[in-house]
């Protein structure tokens, strides 16, 4: 079991735009990641679809996040570059071979398929209740107050970002 | 993100042969679930390779469970089948770039990586809190004390199994 590569890059990107007063252009945010552009350009786009950025036009452009930082959790940007569905998926074993049960009778979901879903269930509820706020406080912990306020003011300055426009 | 689809089979096999009092060919379990021999051949090996169950070799040979119902865990389960790494792999995005974290100073792993870390061990201890004899104790409440006995009975008997030799 795999989470898309995306998902970290994603956050990353959140955490920093927690720290840029205004929109920061995709080309900037692959630049300070050292990432491809256009793969870098993929997550955002992503993450737009899902409502969590949002892409503003025009020569000061760039991405935003919609909401604070409070609003965000780790599960929704999980979600919106891997997907939501639950990784285990129930095939409805229990309907095949000569002991098959009757659909009829499946009127609950197997056990197996209870028992992973509410594993799925405990992994997103842990998600849930992590907010990118959350990260920024640990990130302020793990490297001082002063990282994400330099590195917001570099995502909107120079080449690439608002400055160059 | 997505489990193997073995670790569905893997689970109904093990389930299954809560209930037979003797070792069961893969062929026979292939029969029970309606698919693929060579397919869940495969399934079956990983769990023997995980020492979950084994192999009894001649002519009423087959796999048996090695230890109880209540000794195997779901997370052993899932782990056999598709292997323990983790959902999420840091790649230490915040080594790269201009404003680059000095590896010296990371000492601690990354906020994101620790809060995907965390997520991760939910899931994981959702997975061993679950045994075997837990999804028995299940189907029996679904289906009745008498399906896995004559599931068991079944398993044992007649072409495929030790009756055919």
């Amino acid at each position: 079991m795999k989470l898309s590569g995306g998902v970290e890059w994603a956050l990353h990107c959140c955490v920093v735009l927690t720290a840029a007063d205004e929109p920061v252009p995709a080309a900037r945010l692959a630049e300070l990641h050292d990432v491809s552009p256009s793969y870098l350009a993929k997550q955002m786009q992503a993450l737009a679809r899902a409502g969590l950025v949002r892409s503003v036009q025009g020569k000061t452009g760039g991405y935003e996040l919609v909401k604070s930082a409070h609003g965000i959790t780790l599960l929704d940007v999980v979600q919106a570059v891997d997907g939501t569905s639950p990784a285990f998926v129930c095939t409805e074993i229990r309907q095949r071979g000569p002991y098959a049960t009757p659909p009829e009778q499946c009127t609950k979901q197997c056990p197996i398929a209870r028992a992973m879903g509410a594993a799925d269930g405990a992994w997103r509820a842990s998600l849930a209740a992590v907010t990118v706020a959350d990260l920024v406080t640990s990130v302020e912990g793990d490297s001082g107050p002063e990282a994400l306020p330099t590195i917001g003011a570099w995502l909107t300055e120079g080449p690439g970002a608002r400055g160059s426009g």
